[in-house]
């Protein structure tokens, strides 16, 4: 099932700022509700986790990087991050 | 609409491992198609970043992991990272 291992990336999707996050609004009004005080914003996002077979960090952060424009991120309107381990 | 800004927590909350990842399964799958070559297993997670009042990382840290046991993870089938920025 799994290609040969090399390096892991970890690809992180946010809503931008300005995006609306219900998910993330629900989660703050939960806590609230359960006790938690002194809650802020909340936002939800995705972390992606990929082993590659790529053993070079640099060409498989751009590797995953290309990834995340394809396919992980909507760049309208998310933003990624890219992390190499 | 925020509580006083101190600290952000971070809660990374993923699949343990051999609990299955269909969203993962698909996205590794569509890579493929996409073109992408050397993928091997790929999991998805979440992420909630959180504006906490508290100013103490070590306090922080403690809530937030707290909230993940209560709220934010379930720790039957997944588990969870917290960080302090």
């Amino acid at each position: 099932m799994s290609a040969a291992k090399g390096l892991k990336a970890r690809v992180f999707v946010m809503p931008k700022n300005g995006v609306l996050d219900p998910q993330g609004k629900a989660i703050g009004h939960a806590l609230g509700t359960l006790g938690f005080e002194g809650i802020g914003e909340v936002r939800t996002g995705k972390v992606i986790e990929l082993e590659l077979s790529e053993t070079d960090p640099d060409a498989a952060k751009a590797a995953a990087e290309a990834m995340a424009r394809k396919l992980l991120a909507n760049t309208v309107i998310e933003s990624f991050r890219v992390e190499i381990a």
